[in-house]
């Protein structure tokens, strides 16, 4: 069927095509791609409107010789039907075979594992630096969004490119979109380079000291080829600056570029999801129906995303509702935080929402911008825990990176109710900056203990009283010390303790203290991240000098690439039955 | 003799003063401000450059109901002259009394306890959109100098000013300079805007989307106060781009401005230094003579800084000889981290040096950009560990931030050979991302055993082989293990284990469990930083099952403002008196 794909198994069986035959192969690969995406789902829009720019990429350029880096990397699907990869675009058997992003393990044509979004900058500059002092001469060149534009790292990287002074191709993909619509000044400047085919004399990259090339039409396979011949083996660093369709080619991803930007399984002809949504609360919906329901009472109250409105819940018909009180600031986590600290500080209501995986990008602005100035905003950490997805996402690394820090109250509800109370507490107090831990997507309800403030000194909740052994759950790992306790209980008569410690970042040293004078020979603790620096390792500490022993159970610290849950919670020692042999092993003596 | 300060005590007082005499208020403020400098001193530079605009600043804006940020504060001496604190300027007995960064809990006008550079315009952003959800009509301003423009959380926050679309005022101080020269292509732009006079179409403040005035010599009295009336309650974004002289109105800090940047007490008439410095061996030094002398044998290896290139010991006459192998990336931690990245995975051999208060700007890099990638760059730590300085440049945190990320080798000597040994294998191994604790100022020198390789699994030293306590001293805190062992002795008979486990990231597990069969009843953990999330933690979690008694000592989880070295060692029992007698307590039964 796939006439000239057929024919491609390097990037090299390009090089002998006609330009008739390589636009005829861009049309092929998308074909062949929308058929694989009906079937497994991804990302959509990304990857249909930069298969033309791909092409003509490795068309251009000699992979891996010439270097080619894709910022986030989940527009990469062209670069892989290319190098060597084709089958699993094609075999359904083997679609598994290749993960959404680029990744060394997989092929030499990839340089880095990358799934955060503005760092492509930045890494190509690195390359460029290497390939100079090393005194080789190819290219580097790197494939970068617009809504990729507004992260901070992205700004570092474009800052030292021309201080740089050599080889680097920059080509800015600009579909006018992040993940939703873009926000910033510097998509209006964008907009006007767009408008004037590239002529306004007011040019953001070209202040940063680039060359400067537009492409008005970077879906025309020769329009953007002729512009990367332009800038092959240039000796300083050029944009070029590419107008591209998201989701080009496939009429209901044009029409709908925010919802196709990652789609599940999908009817190829109606454009109609297949993925059943199953009538479930999302811990996602239930804060945004609580959060617009106040911000309708307080127009203090303001909700702040970082280009992921739907985190919070905030589908663009509720973002409408609230065009004052809803802020997405672009993919720039760290001046989210930042920013929620100065409205915390002027005496607004700030809640800011992320995935645990970008957290990452905040440390400095929690330390400094937040907790040294005991502003009292309120972050909701989202998609914490161990998960199936790509080692570019995790989100087990929250607790050691939050909970640690100074006057941070990192808390971890175990259910909907003290979710809802702790969320309520944190956004009306005015003392404390607050991160609450989201436990997981499905919303699950328990006849929680509420407290009526979640200040220091941290209070635990002890949910069933018993003997021998304290099982300590945090968060959504609370629903795995019940199952714990009642193994012990039904299988070896053992009436375990079990505790809700409601804190991430506290030890409740008046519980602690009382479990050793009633009997209890162990404590455990479950958490649902690494264990390194994290929750369990400061119960550990505190009972180091008695006799109580205490056994951790966590994640482990590695990064995990696409391995399923149970899998990994089989490796981790988090089953049930490992969870209470482990125990019984320690509290036989 | 200060005719015209005197009468200064609030903000408030500048506005019956005639414009001759305010000038004349900023010649005495600059010669009162250098007297005290000459004394104690301090940022001289940036404080000097900007007397007039921080008079012109109160003169025109109502503080505290206006509301004035500064960036990193390290400027804000004028600022601090003018709201009531003027005696910690001019009476000797009460210099100690301030800060050298603006801190609310001084006063009513320090909005932020800040620090860290490139914050101000994000924060400004937040003050400037509560004050708008709560229906309030001041003046949000922030002061930023055109080093801070380098780093991504400012441009984030340029970015992001624009979408606020009310009144921000945004005054950049262009003296041309960071704390050593700018390196970027953003420093191209200002240039041609200052040779301009502010006309040049391509303008990267407009480009952001902001509203523009150009002020020729922003200490000229006049001419920026009339900018700031004209921005004065504006009702969108505006730059107020104001050229200074960095060091103005003393020769020596102007001829010399890297080296005035911070300046000792020095001699008024002659600038001369006042600091003996003492022929100590400096880290820093020692770093930049050991590199140095590799950099001439191998082209490949590169040394990079994020602004501060004294960290790394990198004088400007050293920088010279390196044209092509030093960088200095401007501030911008999070760019040098990717970058070193990308180095190494180009097959460079790069060195980032950076204090441990900035390296809490890269979490994020750290993990995505260097540890997923195991890039095989270097990165050397400075200043950690407990310090008298400021809250906001804190050493403390490193180890929970850094050494809890899956694949960093996080290493931390405890003595000049133990430092170079370490680097000298970081830099030629092919594997792993590696940082190095840089274990103090002064180097100290020690007959340490040395790896031919660092990595992983851990192996620790045994440095004296005894008995019943065994004593785990992390990098600096070594030389503290072997006083306390050396009082245990003397004063106790009891024969310690005195090791040294050269990883801040890893457990060596063969060690540990030897040491349950040695007699030993106790092992404790000293570490020059915060034990939450720390070194300690993991020994504690280890035994956690054990009948080992685990004593973790290091700093407590808290921000410390300007608190004697001593009197923090004693706060958190760190002195070899206190050491010793918690081990009794807990080895007596």
């Amino acid at each position: 069927m796939c006439k000239v794909l057929d024919k491609i198994n390097t990037p090299k069986d390009l090089k002998v095509l006609s330009k008739n035959e390589l636009v005829q192969l861009c049309e092929e690969i998308r074909q062949q791609m929308l058929l694989r995406l009906s079937m497994t789902g991804g990302h959509v829009g990304s990857n249909l409107a930069v298969i033309e720019a791909t092409v003509a990429l490795h068309y251009v350029f000699n992979a891996p010789l010439d270097k080619i880096i894709f910022d986030v990397s989940h527009q990469c699907y062209t670069h892989k039907l290319l190098t060597g990869r084709k089958e699993a675009y094609i075999d359904p058997a083997k679609f598994s075979s290749v993960s959404g992003f680029t990744n060394p393990a997989e092929s030499e044509y990839d340089i880095f594992s990358i799934g955060h979004t503005s760092t492509a900058v930045s890494l190509a500059c690195g390359m460029a630096k290497g390939r100079d002092v090393k005194g080789e001469r190819h290219n580097v060149a790197a494939l970068v969004g617009d809504g990729a534009l507004s992260g901070g790292e992205a700004f570092e990287g474009l800052n030292n490119a021309a201080a740089l002074g050599s080889n680097l191709i920059l080509v800015v993909n600009d579909n006018d979109m992040s993940i939703a619509e873009n926000h910033g000044g510097l998509y209006q400047n964008l907009r006007l380079l767009r408008e004037s085919d590239g002529k306004a004399s007011c040019n953001i990259f070209r202040a940063f000291g680039f060359d400067y090339i537009f492409v008005r039409d970077g879906n025309d396979f020769n329009e953007i080829t002729d512009a990367l011949e332009k800038a092959k083996n240039t000796d300083h660093p050029v944009v070029i600056h590419m107008c591209t369709v998201k989701g080009k080619g496939y009429l209901p991803a044009e029409l709908d570029r925010e919802n196709w930007h990652y789609m599940g399984p999908f009817d190829i002809d109606t454009g109609k999801s297949k993925s059943k949504t199953a009538p479930v609360e999302t811990y996602e919906a239930l804060t945004a129906a609580y959060l617009a329901g106040e911000m309708r009472k307080d127009p203090t109250i303001t909700a702040v995303t970082a280009g992921t409105p739907k985190v919070l819940g905030f589908e663009e018909e509720l973002r409408k509702q609230f065009p004052k009180q809803f802020v997405d600031v672009g993919i720039a986590e760290g001046h989210a935080v930042a920013f929620v600290s100065g409205i915390a500080k002027a005496g607004g209501k700030p809640v800011f929402g992320v995935s645990s995986s970008f957290l990452q990008r905040t440390y400095d602005q929690l330390s400094s911008d937040l907790a040294l100035n005991h502003s009292p905003a309120v972050i909701l950490v989202f998609f914490a825990g161990i998960a199936e997805g790509s080692q570019t996402h995790m989100g087990s690394f929250d607790i050691p990176l939050a909970s640690n820090i100074p006057g941070i109250i990192y808390l971890a509800p175990t259910c909907r109710e003290e979710y809802l109370g702790m969320l309520e507490w944190g956004l009306y107090q005015t003392e404390h900056p607050v991160i609450i831990r989201v436990p997981g997507v499905e919303t699950v309800s328990r006849d929680a203990a509420l407290l009526s403030e979640y200040g220091y000194p941290a209070k635990y909740e002890i949910v069933e009283h018993g003997t021998t052994v304290a099982i300590l759950g945090l968060g959504k790992f609370f629903a795995l010390g019940k199952r714990v306790r009642e193994k012990l209980e039904a299988e070896y008569g053992i009436h375990a303790t079990l505790i809700n410690p409601r804190y991430a970042s506290a030890v409740d040293d008046k519980m602690l203290n009382a479990l050793s004078g009633y009997g209890h020979k162990a404590v455990i603790t479950l958490e649902d991240g690494v264990i390194d620096g994290g929750f369990g390792e400061k119960i550990a500490r505190f009972y180091g000098t008695s006799s109580m022993k205490v056994l951790n159970f966590g994640a482990g610290k590695e990064f995990v690439n696409h391995v399923n849950v149970k899998e990994q919670y089989f490796r981790y020692h988090l089953t049930p039955e490992q969870i209470v042999s482990d125990i019984l092993e320690v509290i036989k003596d």
